[in-house]
């Protein structure tokens, strides 16, 4: 993996590079659509290059290690064969989903014990074994194992949590460093700054991190329920310490405004279910604001969703229609909402690197901010 | 409209044909995908034209009148223009919905009063206002109000409601054609021949609607869990009767093999659930034969769905990735698989009119009946 970073907004921390994978080249700053069991929900892969213009997907590697399981993705040859994604691919590390488990799961230094929700049957996720997985799975990019502090956090468990964390990287380091792809192209691994809501914890958290000189780093913890200011405090804390040179993800970010200050904040990469799961409720994200799409207002709204956008389903398809389809549960809702949203986040980091290629973004983030969070 | 007969069997009743409407031509044998809603579940509009090839399809006269409702469509300027599919469409008469209320509709002379499933506010169904509903809808073609037998149903019931039937013709034809389309082109009436699986009554039925000389003719009141051969057995006997420069429509077949032998006893068109809905449960139709895709031996089968189909979906996705999608009950698994079955429905009847124009119909029917039918 190479990046390059291109340009450094002036008025803020905004960056915009390019990202090389052995398959292929993202421009960031970049939202990538979740794509938890190896399919983004409600969306094909054709949709999710020609329409969304995705440029990479994740891959959950909880899901996917239980269903459908290493050995089918080792014999189809990892996850872009088993899905047929050709772009790059990032998985996360299990951790999130594994201490989502409340009840059924075990947190000790070797490593999480627990249980599938699927059939209870029993697992362990260690850093090195979370190592071997996400070889098997495949992805370009792959996450060290964490613990995600929820919100909110005593201080003591918070700093406990973070050393372990810590610990767990030099760990998952170790391993990821002494093994090799699978499938012939090649892996990195990015670290996760940790710390909760601390400054000093974040402080030190990323400086251990940054210590270890990986080709990329992840801002983790953040996003799981605390007021949006404190996440943006800790995202500033956290990026003035991050390497400049490499590539930085903020995991599980976020509304479109929250994205937009992640980048003025100097951030890069973003995930978040968000544009796909709302879509299935019929929230819709536009260039023009939120729209809740069962709402009244739209049922004799023959304009297009979003026109701005360009793509098939945000300009084919009419408000009034969708509507329809979202009173009447019909899948096709679900399809043409997820189409949407997701080409709207793309969209919407696609101008924003323009702006900052173009040296105005400051001024063009602040209007936008406004613009995307108007509920119509 | 106006159909041409270009070709007709030498060994069976097949036909080849086309039909014209203000909204382009059908080639005939056809199957027409059902989009109840004004939505063929799962599917998008462009896959429909584009990877199925679909050149007509269904909408259900009880469920648009319920949602969104007339004055929505009428806004729009009608189904085509809402829903955005500009090739024809047909409506059924909103009877066999109606009918199927048991419990909660009363049949008179005068017309059937039924409570929505939605809200159960009341409603009347009339010859008169289902034509009218059809005006406002705007379909291509349109269905006259009928009763559909069930199955099993006694001789004098069935002799019964289909005189009912005829006199509701009339009444559908005189409204029908005292008035016009309301979007500027223009639509045709379908009677329905009813009888349940009485062979005289087959017989009286088919004379009486062929009396009324209309552009198109419909077999009702079959494929409602009579026998096959029963369902054969009638289709003959009406086709038989039925003007041959009239295109004529099995409502509601049925499998591959129930549409390939009633093209062979001369019927045109056809439509069926099957398709769609047995996407969303996991079993595909294809060029080889039926597939479960739940079924274990496919968890490691990496070959095209079915390529011979030639479509996006068919050849795009495997069928491990597909069982995958299904076992984890992922929205994306219904979408590829209706795609794939209306796809392979739309490629059967296609060969069928290759066939029947190159002369060989009838040993490949045979032929492809044993194949359809076979389990994988
Ligand atoms: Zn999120
Ligand atoms: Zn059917």
């Amino acid at each position: 993996m190479k990046f390059t970073l291109e340009k450094t907004d002036s008025q803020s921390q905004a960056r915009a590079g390019q990202i090389q994978t052995d398959h292929g080249t993202i421009q960031t700053p970049i939202f990538m659509p979740v794509g938890t069991a190896g399919t983004v929900k409600a969306v094909h892969q054709r949709e999710l290059k020609e329409d969304i213009q995705a440029q990479i997907i994740l891959g959950n590697t909880y899901h996917l290690y239980l269903r459908p399981g290493l050995d089918i993705l080792e014999k189809a040859g990892g996850l872009h064969q088993f899905n047929g994604w050709d772009r790059p691919i990032l998985t996360d590390s299990g951790g999130y989903q594994v201490f989502s488990l409340a009840g059924t799961r075990k947190i000790k230094e070797e490593g999480v014990t627990f249980k599938s929700h699927i059939d209870g049957s029993k697992h362990v996720f260690s850093p090195e074994g979370v190592m071997d997985i996400q070889r098997s799975i495949g992805a370009d990019i792959i996450m060290a194992f964490d613990e995600c502090t929820p919100y909110p956090c005593e201080y003591g468990y918070a700093r406990n949590s973070m050393e372990m964390t810590h610990r767990w990287l030099d760990r998952c380091i170790n391993r990821f460093d002494s093994t090799e792809g699978k499938y012939g192209y090649s892996q990195t691994l990015f670290p996760i700054v940790q710390g909760s809501v601390y400054k000093d914890l974040r402080k030190q958290s990323a400086e251990f991190i940054a210590s270890r000189n990986r080709e990329g780093n992840a801002i983790g913890g953040l996003s799981v329920g605390e007021p949006a200011e404190m996440m943006y405090e800790m995202t500033e804390e956290v990026t003035a310490i991050l390497p400049r040179d490499k590539p930085r993800y903020l995991m599980g970010v976020g509304t479109p405004a929250n994205i937009l200050e992640c980048i003025a904040l100097g951030v890069d990469m973003f995930d978040c279910v968000m544009p796909t799961r709302n879509a299935r409720n019929g929230m819709l994200f536009t260039s023009e604001g939120i729209i809740n799409i069962r709402n009244e207002k739209w049922k004799d709204d023959f304009s297009s969703i979003d026109p701005a956008i360009g793509n098939y389903a945000s300009t084919f398809y009419s408000k009034a229609y969708l509507r329809h389809l979202t009173i009447s549960k019909e899948i096709l809702a679900a399809q043409i909402a997820s189409i949407h949203n997701l080409a709207f986040y793309l969209w919407l980091v696609g101008q924003a690197r323009e702006h900052i290629l173009a040296g105005d973004f400051a001024v063009w983030k602040d209007q936008m901010v406004k613009k995307v969070s108007t509920r119509l």
